[in-house]
């Protein structure tokens, strides 16, 4: 896989560089720290929220930032945690007193560095909550839902929780909201290709090229099962029924769903991804409210994609549909 | 390159359905051709706007419907021109007694078949204009012009079209509003690696491991050079002083860019060229308005990218800043 970038190991400051020269209304770098974006115009009376975690994933993590979205995000190395130092930077600079709600993928290195920095900035008066996205259904059993990795399923607490702290809620408010979004999502995902990191310049994983892998994580982390490569219908059956296992959606329940791709795979196989989904849906008395389709959460230049539910209360929908400014949210 | 499909011969229904059924408040399927979309809700008192051309580059054409873009597109299979019977479909379902302009990408089977087409809705009555996109600078030279092909400038001409059309301006405005935007579009792009056809089951074209294709086309039609693979500002710095040389673009004049990723080009990549683009527009004195970066013309899984450049007149400026509705389109 050919890489159109300089040195590589300017991949990560480029890149950012060029984010904020692309959309400099919406992004702007921090002062204190080139690893952290915050937004261009920043607000001044509402809870922050923060993010942060490796490059490699746009528009996860930083594409996130803007109105109704993040305020601040501290990025990584290519699938690297940030430091703590950039994640107190990125707190930081979110903060305007009323407190700072970290939303983390749970990944072992985000989560730990992210628990650093908050007890840093809460040594300095600045509170914060956090809460860990823990989505991915084929990472842990149900019953150990907390050790999930985050994965696409985090767009959904990023824009619910970025709309609920712009009406003004206080700190805990926005944590119970977020809360509530992350206990309702399931996501599950399947491999097609690897991607290849700019420094290593070999690829993340092997697979034959007539092999899937179900549930393989977006960093290459093993998943349920390695198999044959098989017709979408059946591929998109199997997995809708291990999500509504893990779900448990109820008839009448309200639902969005987000179908991912993780970069190379294209809006129609995706499309031809989503008449499946839906076609399962209105077999049920699940109702479906808003699909979401497109390149959410990516692995670079992998293949392969991933389904994601998000059961809505009333409260959820309201902030998943509220108005933000963000490049990659289409309102 | 494994694909997530079913029979390769439905890829291209299939993702029609599997768009509709994702975006059932924008796209909805002509009652009288399954190869049409249309709006969900029509447009009663406006010049229509139609387009047509072969799937597998989603979001073109299809993806362009919706309020302030197009009112119906005809989907020919991959890499294939739709049939006159489908443009003649596209074309009525458009019309509401104002006429229809017809914006095509310069490639010989869409602009014949709309040339038919046309003659066959005139001949019932209903007005036609046609704008012939060509805006690969690549494909023949500036004396030349209107030989080149049409590739992501199209998306331009849609949006400024689409917004024009929304004010109610005659076919006759509307037609020169879509003009002046062609005339002033320059695109060149670099193919990395090719795409694979659903039904065909092999790449559009070889190409080894260390090359890139400047200015080959999106179906894989031959380029200006092929060459080694070299660092990303060396060959956006190319990239830009030919269009530069081409688009004769002056000191203060206003400009929007387009970084356009082929497929699977993820955004990081995309950054990288915006940063140079946008460095090398700073040591200029031509104003870069807006960037647009993202994948709006794909061929699937294709690697690679173009840079377009529309140069602003307040008119142009007005209709691409105008709001509008597509799941594509972030305003």
């Amino acid at each position: 896989m050919k890489k159109i970038i300089n040195n590589p190991s300017n991949f990560v400051e480029e890149s950012i560089v060029g984010l904020i020269k692309s959309h400099p209304d919406v992004y702007a770098l921090a002062k204190d720290n080139n690893r952290v974006i915050t937004r261009a115009n920043k607000s001044s009376k509402k809870v922050g929220i923060v993010t942060g975690g490796g490059s490699g994933h746009l528009p996860v993590f930083t594409g996130y930032v803007g109105k109704g979205f993040l305020d601040a995000c501290a990025i990584g190395s290519v699938f690297a945690s940030p430091s703590v130092e950039q994640m107190v930077s990125a707190i930081k600079n979110a903060d305007n007193g009323n407190g700072v709600l970290c939303i983390i993928g749970n990944y072992g290195g985000d989560v730990m560095n992210f628990e650093m920095a908050c007890e840093m900035v809460e040594a300095e008066g600045i509170k914060t909550k956090k809460v860990i996205v823990a989505d991915d259904i084929a990472s842990a059993s149900e019953s150990e839902k907390s050790k999930r990795r985050g994965i696409a399923g985090m767009i959904f607490v990023f824009k619910i929780a970025g709309a609920c702290a712009e009406t003004g809620a206080s700190l805990d408010d926005v944590l119970k909201t977020a809360t509530e979004a992350n206990d309702n999502i399931r996501t599950l995902g399947v491999a097609l290709s690897p991607c290849i990191l700019p420094e290593a310049g070999k690829p993340t994983f092997e697979i034959n090229d007539d092999e899937i892998e179900i549930g393989m994580g977006i960093h290459g982390e093993p998943g349920i099962k390695r198999e044959k490569l098989r017709p979408a219908n059946d591929l998109v059956d199997d997995l809708y029924k291990r999500i509504m296992d893990d779900s448990k959606l109820k008839n009448n329940d309200n639902i969005a769903i987000m179908i991912n791709s993780l970069g190379a795979t294209p809006l129609e196989e995706l499309y031809i991804i989503s008449k499946r989904v839906n076609e399962n849906l209105s077999n049920s008395k699940i109702n479906n409210v808003k699909t979401y389709v497109g390149r959410y959460a990516t692995s670079m230049e992998m293949a392969g994609m991933s389904i994601t539910t998000l059961k809505l209360s009333d409260n959820l929908k309201k902030n998943l549909f509220a108005k933000s400014e963000c490049p990659f949210w289409n309102n």
